[in-house]
């Protein structure tokens, strides 16, 4: 299961790669042996079955009914509630509960906002790489990308300025992941997020922040997120509980300040699934809201995973030749490294299934495909002896394809 | 909530009303008195609150972190077994898992199907009144309806064979709701639905086929449903738990045993939302799966609709003025009424809710809005004694606006 959605989204991007190929390393990766660093998945050990079994308990008690029954679009209120008031709390922001819309997953925000901003020709500002899942949303609506260089500190504003500069038709929002970036690890800084911000309000370009790994942050200081800013730019922001506490529930929320966004947004929800299952909003609302459970159980997720980021830098160190170059992420579930140019990681990737392990080739988190030399290496979900030994394999594998 | 769903989606469509005043009616609706046949809601107090809890604990204990865990985009292979296996046991079909993609709801299978094969200004085929839900989630992709008289036996196979001889495009799909149609309450019959299938099949138009309320069946005889008839047409068939368990789980499927529609239904949902919650996916599993506990539930909930469905007929038949018409459906949710066209149902809205009973106006389910004299009455949601006296109700607003 683990490596399946990895390479889904992968399948569905790249044609150049036959189904049959695909379908032959999907059940490699299935295999017993393989080391995946290729999902984007949460370490299934820690995931609270008890808790949420006692949760779901609970609502049954109280509030069943309620529970099952068809719901509002935007959203179970005492979700909504504890959505705020968190965001309030952490960020010093004055969000009320009607500024929130409960999504499935924050793949379905993805869709939302493309979905009422875009139409076919339209221009979409995303960072180069961007996360495939968003450019996999957004592709449905046929827009044409237009990709801002990133460094090690995220998105260049220089870049962005110019780009905007040079365009003829206001391109419909910017697209960004600010913390932990997906596939980079990258955190983009303060500075350059008000910087980011500013270019955009001044360009009348709507901001869609995608905020997936913000609680899993593994060194004392945090960004805030633009959201917070007070910014003159239009932000809609997206947390998910997927990385909190479990991605099974699809429990995602937006945070739209701008009512003319909210009110094209929440019809739009409506035509698409009605609402996010009440169930698992009251389940996930119950357990987040019991004592200090989601406290506890994040601290134990952020050590569980700061180990392991730390086990993945180590070995990259212990391993890799000296071509290989990539961050330590501060937060998140990702490295992101690049390889000599002379490998393409979608070649590389049938080298190492031979030696069992597995990643996600760069290419298709380039709008354009334009670069292969690049990486994506998830750190969460394997137990720090299996990363060790992962690392191990994939450097002989890289050393096998350049021989 | 009841009446919020359904005059959230009457709000969306029928712009004519100002938003003021549908505010205005929803905090009306809301008011304690209120009688509501308006939504669309299986009764809350018949909900398996307690076996639910159970089956969640069974699911933690057995197999927690693969139900809080990402999935893959069809769907937990255990419901999706159960799916077929339930379907070739009443239906006599032959399909298997792999036909199957579990959806966030029905709704959403509206969404995609609609996605993958509607640009602006395709023809879609529809009813006449047809399912509003659907209306709403075809009309995001801007296209044409071509919306075919229907009678009390469902659609007219002659006036679909017109429509279509007269097409100069061919239309992209045929939806239907053979059983119980959302608003009509009527059934179409065996033979016509061979016969529509032979003209989709003739004019090379895939149907889809919706039956949610299938499984509440009143009487001794069902229809079998198109997909199981073994015609030339390339049917797409989607069921629903909703209405046989609970839709707050938003746990729904599509048999899709053409596998070019299906090869592009399972990347389009993967961009919406990756997958159904896999929460609430082994949730329903575990409880269809244990004894006899769904088919105990069922027998429950057909006895209790069929009771207030009489309710209903026998209220109807006691103070309806003669003019109002009506069918007593043999299963789902809804009577249709239509009453004198002197009178448009919006405005008799107006004067029920100060009467304080509520129902859903006809004119949102036509495609073109160009019939104001049907009314859709809910008769799943309310004990017999409120039918009674909320129908009691109605007439004395009917009544009144005539007077």
């Amino acid at each position: 299961m683990n490596t399946v959605l990895g390479m889904h989204r992968f399948a569905n991007r790249v044609s150049r790669m036959k189904a049959s190929t695909v379908r032959e390393m999907l059940k490699t990766t299935q295999r017993a042996d393989v080391i995946s660093f290729a999902g984007g998945l949460p370490a299934p050990e820690l995931f609270p079955t008890d808790d949420i079994a006692i949760a779901t308990r609970a609502v049954m008690d109280t509030r069943g009914p309620a529970a099952l029954q068809y719901s509002i679009t935007e959203g179970v209120p005492e979700i909504r509630a504890w959505v705020v008031e968190r965001i309030n709390r952490l960020h010093g922001t004055a969000f009320t509960p009607d500024d929130v819309i409960i999504t499935s997953g924050s793949q379905q925000a993805l869709d939302l906002f493309a979905k009422i901003f875009l139409d076919p020709g339209d221009t979409v500002i995303v960072e180069n790489p961007s996360y495939l899942g968003a450019i996999q949303a957004f592709d449905a609506y046929e827009p044409r990308f237009l990709a801002i260089e990133t460094d090690a500190h995220g998105m260049v504003p220089e870049a962005l300025e110019f780009a905007l500069g040079a365009e003829r038709q206001t391109p419909k929002f910017l697209y960004l992941t600010p913390n932990y970036q997906n596939p980079t690890g990258v955190t983009l800084g303060i500075e350059r997020r008000r910087e980011i911000a500013a270019i955009a309000a001044n360009y009348n370009v709507p901001i869609f922040e995608d905020d997936p790994y913000g609680e899993l942050n593994y060194e004392a200081t945090a960004v805030p997120p633009i959201v917070s800013l007070g910014t003159d730019a239009s932000v809609t922001y997206s947390g998910t509980g997927s990385k909190m506490v479990a991605p099974g529930l699809r429990v995602a929320w937006m945070i739209v300040p701008d009512a003319e966004i909210r009110e094209r947004l929440v019809p739009a929800k409506q035509g698409v699934d009605l609402h996010t299952g009440s169930f698992a909003q009251y389940v996930f609302a119950q357990y987040v809201s019991t004592g200090d459970l989601l406290e506890r159980h994040l601290t134990k997720v952020r050590a569980t995973y700061a180990a392991r980021r730390d086990a993945m830098a180590s070995a990259l160190r212990e391993f890799m030749p000296a071509h290989v170059t990539y961050n330590v992420p501060s937060g998140g579930m990702f490295f992101w490294a690049t390889v000599d140019p002379r490998i393409d990681t979608e070649e590389l990737l049938k080298a190492a299934m031979q030696k069992s392990v597995a990643f996600v080739p760069g290419r298709p988190f380039y709008p354009f495909g334009d670069r292969g030399d690049g990486m994506r290496l998830n750190f969460s979900n394997a137990p720090e002896s299996k990363i060790r030994t992962g690392i191990e394999r994939l450097a002989q594998a890289i050393h096998a394809t350049l021989a």
